[in-house]
């Protein structure tokens, strides 16, 4: 399992890494704190998954992957945006590319856009990429398959 | 797996069985016609997980246990209900007990009111009896579990 | 103002009459027990004009224009509908026509169907007859309009 | 009619003055873009309050009032905002006090946080001061009070 690109990890104690969780399952969130459809679904999708499974071999992680407006959605407005929105998960922040347009980890992903969501099984396989929120019946579906 | 006490099938032309139906997890929605939970958020769930999951050995049905106001939903209004509400899968009725207060099926699942959800894995065991609505991230999760 | 043409009033004790009711604005609430927009949207929203304008010169009505499933949606029926959705207004039954299809006020209103809304003035004119559920921001604004 | 105090309007090319829009009735939005109420339910009703009375005699404006995150929430994140959220009216920055805590026109009206709503009739008397988002059918029925 190839790891995230990050810069830097909020909101977590822990060093995090994809390889090190093996044996959960982990959704990556893929957002940016001025997407509308990231604020209004899912993050709170996120919040609630992560309360939801907090017994089970789940791991909920955030990845800021800023690809426009990169001057608004600095690191200290990502941090009360954290705050502000009872985020509990680590968040990573995806690192800037050179020439600042899409970072490192959207890129090496070819993510289209922002929210995106990443599921990965117990063994480190990526099971689901999806561009644009997941409805809430498939995503618990998708979580039932993994965790069982 | 012991069966639904049923006097009459609606909404399908197959004789139905929870013993025919072996194989398939089944959905059993517990409702009243006129029980505004049943009406506003799982009626319209099941028909939802009946089209998600057409392609899946997943049954979906629906089960009319009628304990109170017994002459405002007989068959007749409940055919009414089935067609404006766009019910998709076969509804039995949940025959009357000599008494008719509450039916036998109800009665025999100590069911305490109307939603009630009954899912059955796919060797029949009774995984999941639940009064009220249940939330969509949950359900899934239990299909997921299920189907996988 | 011509008044509605009625078989018989339900959920009050007092006699109905839009003229007697003149000085105040009035909603009709025209519905089917069986009409899901009717019961998702339109009811619950009636239920909550109710409440909030309960000190105001308003007065909210309900009129069960069946025009189709005539016997699913009789008398009894209703009367268990309107205990269940803890409606708390009068509930006038349209007068079925002796053709038993569309009954007489809907009829005499041109209705094209449920729901409907009509609401009249406190000097008796119409001022909406609206077919399909009416925006909860219009809705507020027309009667802040006709009670200043 | 005294008026806001802004260190800086967006959004707009015109110069806004409350006086100057006399004879309209204005309602004026005040938020932080990392308010969760804010960004979830009012600025889409703002929105939206904005297209649906685009005809009448009706000002929709922002106020952005920051009173904690001062460093998350800068202009140049504001004016992201704005673009990423389709806000459509006029922004108003809250002037910072010297102290750095409540913004000016915030201390002057005595509001208690965000979302605050504002409603000025149209000889430029406050006809609400309200803390928490603003029901539709209420909000409907003051502007249809105000403007008829």
């Amino acid at each position: 399992m190839s790891d995230l690109i990050v810069s830097k990890w909020l909101n977590t104690k822990d060093e995090i890494s994809l390889d090190n969780l093996r044996g959960s399952v982990i959704l990556v969130y893929v957002f940016q704190m001025l997407c509308p459809a990231c604020v209004i679904a899912s993050i709170p999708q996120a919040n609630k998954i992560q309360q939801m499974f907090a017994q089970e071999k789940l791991q909920v992680l955030g990845l800021h992957s800023v690809f426009e407006h990169h001057d608004a959605m600095k690191e200290q407005s990502l941090i009360a945006f954290i705050h502000e929105f009872k985020v509990k998960f680590p968040v990573a922040i995806d690192k800037a590319s050179v020439s600042r347009g899409i970072p490192q980890t959207m890129e090496k992903y070819s993510m289209q856009g922002t929210p995106t969501l990443l599921i990965y099984d117990k063994v480190g396989d990526l099971k689901l990429r999806r561009f644009g929120h997941v409805d809430d019946i498939e995503l618990g579906f998708i979580l039932g398959s993994l965790l069982s």
